[in-house]
């Protein structure tokens, strides 16, 4: 009604697309939640999942739907936020299309790529039919379902020696998720199921955690490196440490001279960055991420960003590396998210688009968990463990959960039973009794 | 230090093997609790599933987790009893021993046969894959699977015939499974998620549910078949009786002269007895059920029994035949349970055994729920309808669960979140991205 009639045509909307609805990409969404702007997220999964806890899937703690939550209802509310599941299969960046694995083509203005990493086996592609990997839900229940078989097939064994390879779970990777994943396993073999076994003894189960370097948990201090060791091996773990693996088969896994007889090899030891990166045709690290600038963008291509795993960043403060965990995803992310809203908005009032600001990166400190009541730590550059840390790592969950899936009693109970060493999720839901004949068979 | 001299040898403890993990073998397992027995409980899952929730997983209100349990845990403190994962593939009442798919035997002196029943396609069995049943943990992944990726398929199709094919749900069979599912199907499609998709308005999906007889529920009395049927379609459920399904493949289902063009068919027509029933060569019933005496055990073999859904009885008391529901399976397998703890306990003692009680049904009532606030039931031969019914239909199954999975708290939320049509499960685990592409592809 009292519009100045000399107010500028409105802007075409432009076409914001975002590929991966992790925490990166789906930060971005939100911070773009009041731009004039159609933004398309894609991802080849329903569901935003809450990584951090995945392997308390894996170890049969949680059911997927208590770490996940579809992402259109996530976005449900906000209205210039579309969701299309589907696979980006390449990027041309000069065309401005994203190609889907389908065919399909989705165009872009601007392009956030926040696809993270998978699994890597170091070329060895033949090892993951071998030792299945955890960076989706569909991984943790594969995890879930062959740890717990072993112990059924175990239960039917007659021979001591295919029962002592079965009965041997070999975790791969001294990172935060091997140390997780041991230490849940040991957990279950040692309180949680004992008695429910007749002519197996489940505590004489080996748990042996290989790590290539020279000690577990990189990341974190020295000491608190040797006490994550300490725990572990009086939870009954066997940490091997400077033992890189050189084979895995059905039967075995060889660290040069030395061979375990096992059935049950689990990969948390590397993952790698999407092979999407690679359509780019720009620079990639070693890992196969892309080198960004400080703005996150990749070379030559302003209105193409890369978030969260997938990016290569130092912290323009600190010059250090920009660390593969969440809450960096989730920085970056809403970085590109705002940048973008203020420049798109800008241009709807006609305005000059500032130069882009670096991306920051606000280290809130780091936990590994390694059992009930057991983790390590590092906030504002002081380190602790035992109880006090894992405290504090089941309080920041909950609260991270809470806001999530706004389920607050079932969090509750999940961390009461957890305290507990109760195990909510013990379940095998596909077809098991021939499996359970396979792990038995040619040991 | 006080034993009577002249105390008969111990009589050797009598090997008692039950088929199924199910309501009616783990009543039996748990009725000879105190035997002085050898008791092996096999059956081809690690859990004991709770079947009547199980649509609610199919349709995304729980997770497996919630309504299954391990078959080792809840027996877990009976020292008496070991679990077996393992499938049984053949009985051989001469020889007394049960034949494992694996080529295992498991010998036995009594057996308790709980098997069950299976999807049954009237002969049709290449219907199974365009139509999955419910009736264990897998299936009712596939069917929510499924279900989910309906609605992510038609958002991504731009053709309108493809789109309404893909949004045409057809549910065959109108006993209890099928009312269930087709109301929690139109419950999600017109309250839970419209607003999450831009371009599809999934209230205009059609949910079809055809039953080949001339009313729904026919377990249930006339005006309560009538009731139901315009709650479904109150809910926008189109109710198709008298409907016999003649074919189905990846595009329809025909009945007759009519078609109806759809990719989403799922099976809650019929059962059938589990063929493990035919090795036992005793006669057996239209649906593959055993025909077992009134003490439910086989002809010519008083030491085999057979309960739950695989036993063909007539009531001892009225003479109608007992009905394939969970209470009546749980009788069964109590009765039994208990029918042989006394006889063991009469041997170990050298006493007489005394004639075997005929089994005699105790009907509690009948219920079936429609959706929220919508159920139809009959207690002490009293029907009654709506929210009375569902709010019954509700606290049975809380209490049920509640002894099951001793989580209170998890159960009240599932309860409010069903009440207010929210659904916490709504998760596609396995890969996904591909099955859009062919859901949308050949219609």
């Amino acid at each position: 009604m009292n519009a100045a009639p000399d107010k500028p045509a409105p802007h075409p909307r432009p076409r914001v697309v975002i590929l991966g609805g992790g925490f990166a990409g789906l930060r971005a969404a939100q911070a773009l939640r009041s731009a004039a702007a159609d933004i398309t997220l894609i991802d080849r999964n329903n569901h935003h999942l809450f990584q951090p806890l995945l392997y308390q899937v894996a170890t049969a703690s949680l059911s997927p739907a208590d770490i996940a939550a579809p992402i259109r209802q996530i976005l449900k509310k906000q209205r210039n936020a579309r969701v299309l599941l589907a696979e980006a299969a390449s990027i041309d960046t000069a065309r401005r299309v994203v190609r889907l694995s389908d065919g399909g083509e989705e165009p872009f203005d601007h392009l956030i790529i926040g696809v993270g990493a998978r699994n890597w086996y170091f070329g060895r592609d033949q090892w993951a039919a071998h030792a299945p990997g955890l960076k989706d839900a569909a991984d943790a229940l594969a995890v879930r379902e062959k740890f717990l078989l072993s112990f059924e097939a175990a239960e039917r064994e007659p021979d001591a020696g295919r029962r002592r390879a079965i009965l041997t779970f070999v975790v791969i990777g001294g990172g935060p998720t091997g140390v997780e994943l041991a230490g849940a396993m040991a957990e279950i073999a040692r309180r949680a199921i004992p008695r429910e076994f007749r002519r197996i003894d489940t505590t004489t189960a080996r748990i042996i955690l290989l790590e290539g370097g020279p000690r577990l948990l990189d990341a974190f201090p020295e000491h608190l490196s040797a006490r994550a060791r300490r725990d572990l091996e009086a939870m009954g773990v066997e940490v091997w440490t400077d033992s890189r693996v050189t084979s895995i088969d059905d039967h075995a896994v060889t660290i040069g001279e030395e061979r375990i007889v096992t059935r049950n090899v689990f990969w948390a030891a590397g993952v790698r960055a999407s092979p999407l990166a690679e359509s780019l045709g720009v620079p990639l690290d070693r890992a196969g991420r892309v080198m960004v600038g400080n703005d996150l963008s990749i070379p030559g291509h302003p209105n193409v960003f890369v978030v969260g795993d997938l990016a290569c960043v130092n912290d323009a403060k600190s010059g250090a590396p920009v660390p593969g965990v969440a809450p960096a995803a989730m920085q970056m992310g809403t970085f590109v998210g705002r940048l973008l809203a203020r420049e798109i908005a800008a241009r709807t009032r006609g305005e000059p688009v500032l130069s882009r600001p670096a991306f920051v990166y606000r280290d809130k400190g780091n936990l590994a968990t390694i059992g009930r009541a057991r983790a390590v730590g590092v906030i504002a550059g002081r380190g602790f463990a035992g109880f006090p840390a894992w405290a504090l790592w089941l309080a920041i969950h909950i609260v991270y959960l809470i806001g999530f899936r706004n389920r607050v009693l079932v969090l509750l109970q999940w961390a009461w039973a957890y305290f507990r060493y109760e195990r909510g999720a013990r379940l095998i839901t596909q077809p098991s009794a021939e499996r359970v004949a396979k792990l038995r068979g040619g040991v």
